[in-house]
């Protein structure tokens, strides 16, 4: 019998969890779901017969150790910072691991011992970074198998809300940590293009998104993440000339959100004192300048140069920024006045379906020509509990799991899905769970 | 005999040195110059009998110790961060303490100790922090004494270059330190406007800038500085409805210096690497998004909305950003970057003057009419040596000390001059020395 240890039962876990409990039937595991709320872990797993539910709380090392010594193999879903706690507990116990997050430093450094214990600390085999990893890689070699000399390499992700559920003017509702969404980009982005560092200022990257198509569902708005170029020697592209990965919204999302960057209200440096009382109407005043005779809608829209009777303004009023409206908080940084408004108004409704979008494009030179394969995933939630983030998150690690536990695997240490004794078997078997790449190829016209 | 010691000769020093030197001469003072290049305090003393120079480490913490216990007063032109190591050796030393820098978190919790032990440790006795107050306490109260009731108060310095040393179409040269002048700006500008707060980000702080008339030396630039709320309570201003301090540039400076904010040239916050063999025009054009067939002005200008042939690009190209000239760094922030080419091309040369440009704005109501006082200092250096910023800095700092030394202030404990004791008497001698406020009063339109 094999011991699997999940620590996390929240949201993004639930497509994991069943997917382990339903190959745990036939297999012989023992699943126990760990999380600091009991009741949460007991709900998803009414009905197995071969799963317990434990209350787990991080910080107790003594818990912890008695939990990850007793298993064959834990998974961590906890939030990324935790992993680091959870891995030296791993290493002591000898006791393999997998996680859907980013190698930190501090996870990297473990390396060494992990080999020399032969075990497997598997990280970002999730959605991004996980699913788009293995993807890139089988097209990257798909491409050098057949002589293909890569030019460029794009790559975009959004977690977004299914058309049939998109019922607002801004096309977004929230399907992952909306903190991290308001936040994003702060900083600066760096990108190649053609064979050039490009760097692009937070207050700039809004207005500078691409737009991306993809078929069947249209038009998108595409802003680069922080830093496209962490993956260049990971994957191998260091003759590359462009190199892109970005964040997907639907079109039109950020020159509207580009409003919030320009006025200042997703700065979370600094709290606001004494806001209440405040209403909505004197927030979004106290980022612009006195203009006398004009009201707070035209003074915005002059500030900005936007059309006052247009979408992006459509979008600000729906959200409710021009109302007399109180805030309700009473000390908060912009961003956190902000967040609390748009959790409200891009919340996801009990019958809603979230979406994942996901392409690649590359381009490569082959006999001569220049090609494009254009490659696209989409994938739509089922329902609130099975979504498109949770699918698309637990699904490949529930894969690499079972792999692990059939003995398909031997790569050891600490890893990342990159090599296609990984990314083969579980894109076969996402194709299978209905997870499957569109594939389009096109001629360019000689540069 | 009274012992100073003064910590620092640099070149804000200098006439803080001058000053005590020549009082010196007729007062029983021995002074003791400290700085960690010891010819530099000796080129400084040279011809002065009353005076010795030492070498001077601040990490020596035996050397540090053993100079202030022999002083009855120290006064610091270190580096800000450097006080409070002198302050608690003065503490353990039973003497007295002047700086001309922002009393820090660590200085304020000195208060009590220095009360008790009947020390003053006087801050923000130099410019800006400190002719600043000075000057604009002198006129509050003025307007109060004569039952005036204040409605708003704008103050603004600037740092620049004296009309008959202007030869370059930025009207700017370094007379401060120019990393500052690099990053000066970044986070959020907080000011009050007619009973509002306003917030500005960054990347909105040159473009919102406002312009500020000076008698005899036409239009100036203003932007807001950081926080120009910090003083609101400590000048008695709770009651007023607009609240702004800021900083002037000469007209057209602003807009300019915006182009930088907007292409994130300013950033310091991570190292470009390999850039050895990249030039000024690669350099600049990493900030660009790629567009075909323009060039590189072109591109730039159409970026930004700027006219191709303009003021703007004028002062762009005199730098140089636009040059096939190689970088010469190998790896640095944009910010230092720039900062190596704005240190050349901005630099004071030998024969060249600075000028320090003070105004104070101040609207009041008295006898059911609205009155602006606006109040104006121009300072001009006499050369490189006693430069406009040091003697700005210096004399304040130095007539306090003199003061002091002849029982005229009784304060005691961590202070700033914002007392009568300290302004009235100051403000006097530094008019005899040339430093004098110019006031013009005219009645506003009753709004």
């Amino acid at each position: 019998m094999k011991k699997i240890v999940i620590l996390g039962a929240g949201r993004s876990s639930s497509s994991l969890i069943k997917y382990l409990l339903e190959e745990g039937k036939h297999s012989n595991w023992l699943i126990t779901l760990a999380d600091f709320d009991k009741a949460q872990a007991e709900s998803k797993i009414i009905g197995y017969q071969n799963a317990v539910a434990v209350a787990f709380d991080i910080f107790n090392e003594t818990q912890r150790e008695a939990l990850i010594r007793e298993a064959d193999l834990v998974i961590s879903m906890l939030p990324a910072a935790f992993h680091i706690h959870v891995a030296k507990t791993c290493l002591d116990a000898y006791v393999h691991l997998f996680t859907a997050s980013y190698v930190s430093t501090a996870i990297r450094e473990l390396d060494e011992e992990a080999k020399r214990k032969e075990l497997l600390f598997l990280n970002e085999c999730g959605l991004d970074p996980g699913l788009d990893h293995m993807s890139a890689m089988q097209l990257i070699e798909q491409i050098r198998g057949k002589g293909g000399e890569l030019r460029a390499f794009c790559s975009y992700t959004g977690g977004l809300v299914a058309p049939e559920s998109d019922d607002n003017p801004w096309n977004y509702k929230f399907s992952w940590n909306p903190r991290n969404v308001v936040l994003a980009g702060q900083g600066v982005a760096k990108y190649l293009s053609e064979g050039y560092l490009k760097f692009i200022p937070y207050h700039k990257l809004f207005s500078r998104s691409q737009s991306v198509f993809v078929e069947g569902l249209g038009d998108f708005d595409a802003y680069p993440n922080r830093d496209s170029l962490a993956y260049r020697e990971i994957y191998g592209l260091e003759k590359i000339s462009t190199l892109l990965r970005g964040t997907l919204r639907r079109a039109g999302f950020c020159a509207a959100w580009d409003v919030f960057v320009q006025l200042g209200m997703t700065d979370d440096s600094f709290q606001m004192k004494k806001l209440a009382g405040l209403t909505w109407r004197q927030f979004t005043d106290s980022f612009l300048p006195k203009e006398s005779g004009m009201s707070l809608e035209e003074k915005l829209a002059n500030y900005l140069n936007i059309p006052l009777k247009g979408e992006i303004m459509s979008k600000l009023t729906w959200l409710g920024i021009f109302e007399d409206k109180a805030l309700g908080v009473k000390e908060a940084s912009p961003a956190q006045v902000l967040l609390k408004l748009l959790e409200e108004k891009w919340k996801l409704k009990a019958d809603d379906k979230d979406m994942i979008v996901m392409q690649h494009q590359l381009d490569y030179e082959l006999e001569g020509k220049i090609k494009r394969l254009t490659s696209s995933l989409v994938v739509k939630g089922e329902d609130p509990v099975q979504t498109a983030m949770a699918k698309t998150v637990g699904l490949p690690l529930g894969i690499a799991v079972k792999m692990f536990l059939q003995e398909k695997i031997k790569a050891r240490g600490v890893q990342i899905p990159i090599n296609k004794d990984f990314y083969d078997p579980i894109l076969s078997e996402l194709k299978d769970l209905g997870i499957a790449f569109n594939e389009k190829e096109e001629e360019l016209k000689n540069q």
